[in-house]
């Protein structure tokens, strides 16, 4: 992996790496916070998943995440939202919600789609090894994310509860088999049979599977797609169903913007940076 | 004015307002944030003058500033960085320091600049009168920027003493009519008269009147910029030849971006509010 720019920033060091992705077959971008702790020795990781149109940029310039992040000395690994490049599909009409931008953090089994987009194991796999042979972490791993990333974040860790210690997200795609979005997506990449789309349902999967690990999500009320594409009382009424540790958290007011995020990702990075000290 | 875009930050709210401006002669966009303290009463201001490219966007989105701002109890009021719409001036090369997003806070003089390039009155003036007209703001004034925005802030603070309480900057274009960019934006909006530039040279301004208020001003060691643009030396030999209450810091390690800005504006809103309080 190469470094494509470094600027210190909060006493650490916010970097963006390119690097020759096998689970994606294309060159990639994705970017670093490392906290000034790094320095010392292994710090813990957060990964943050980013939604539609979203490149590894909105998050490191947006969120204000670094300062907190350089104060619970955590590393935030920022990785883009879809496979890049010439000749990697998208979607012929150029919309916004599928192709490029638009990876649904999914193993895609549809031609055109199959060659490249493999999210799910570049966010699960490749990137972890990567990055943890690479630079100073200690290998424990927190999961956040943002509509679509949220949904990636909480399928990641209800699929894989070992690999991580807690999850949260913002405004997350809760029920993507019961939404437009979802619906559209899980039909490209998927195919129309719908057997194969509950593996990435955050609902669906902690309904029938359950969850171990602490789960905080934030949604704001004033956020134009919670009731059609959002729909956080799915989540929730799976996670009544078998007792799991769900805060969800309804804010009024609140938009579905990056100002939002801004607001409350402190709160999301003490919530991590607790258990990732456990 | 009207609202073009409201949102909550931090339990504040974040608007974007356009307006028909006077001084510039052409519709204007800014963007204010209201601390949650501006619902029970009046609050103080600080105007934040943003760099060349920029509109009232970037510290919006990129500087985190919010955060503090609300804790603090202070607005922010972000002006644009030039006059824009049909029929108003640019560079005829498209030059990124120059016409659009360059107006330099100046009030430009030589044609065809003079017709809308009048950022000083502007920013001293009508949007002052404006946004304590319309909004909870109790009068009080503090100015900072970054780049040609530092620039633009300590000229205002310089030459009107009386209407701020103090004044701070990153990494300010410190001493214009010696170096590349004020030149060229001097030559073009003053013209070839070199008299008339001295009243828009914060160094100039400082070492033949002296600066009753408190300054602040962050510089980068990394910034690409520092030693032919900067120039922040100059600044520093003005304040101690008077004794101006000049602290100029040098950061290691930060370059000229909003990750700098980022990680230094808690300490910028800080020393505002203390001023603001008093």
């Amino acid at each position: 992996m190469q470094i494509v720019q470094q600027q210190q920033c909060f006493g650490g060091r916010q970097i963006r790496y390119r690097h020759d992705s096998q689970s994606l077959n294309c060159s990639m971008q994705f970017s670093v916070f490392l906290p000034p702790q790094a320095e010392q020795g292994p710090v813990p990781a957060l990964y943050w998943l980013s939604g539609l149109t979203c490149t590894d940029d909105n998050f490191s310039t947006k969120a204000g995440a670094q300062r907190m992040a350089a104060m619970l000395g955590l590393a935030l690994i920022i990785p883009d939202t879809s496979p890049r490049g010439e000749g990697v599909a998208d979607d012929p009409q150029g919309a916004y919600d599928l192709g490029l931008g638009a990876g649904f953090y999914v193993n895609a089994t549809e031609t055109p789609w199959n060659k490249h987009y493999r999210m799910y194991d570049y966010v699960l796999n490749e990137l972890p090894a990567l990055v943890e042979r690479e630079l100073p972490l200690n290998g424990k791993r927190a999961i956040s994310g943002h509509s679509m990333g949220g949904h990636g974040a909480l399928v990641l860790a209800l699929r894989n509860p070992a690999r991580f210690v807690s999850v949260s997200a913002f405004a997350p795609i809760s029920h993507p088999t019961d939404c437009p979005w979802g619906q559209k997506a899980f039909t490209a990449y998927l195919g129309e049979d719908q057997s194969a789309w509950a593996e990435y349902d955050a609902s669906l999967l902690l309904a029938a599977k359950g969850c171990s690990l602490p789960m905080l999500v934030d949604q704001g009320e004033a956020d134009n797609f919670l009731a059609e594409q959002l729909r956080p009382e799915a989540l929730q009424a799976a996670a009544d169903v078998d007792g799991a540790e769900l805060t969800l958290r309804l804010q009024p007011g609140y938009d579905h913007s990056y100002y939002f995020i801004a607001s409350f990702i402190e709160e999301h990075l003490r919530f991590h940076a607790r258990h990732l000290a456990g």
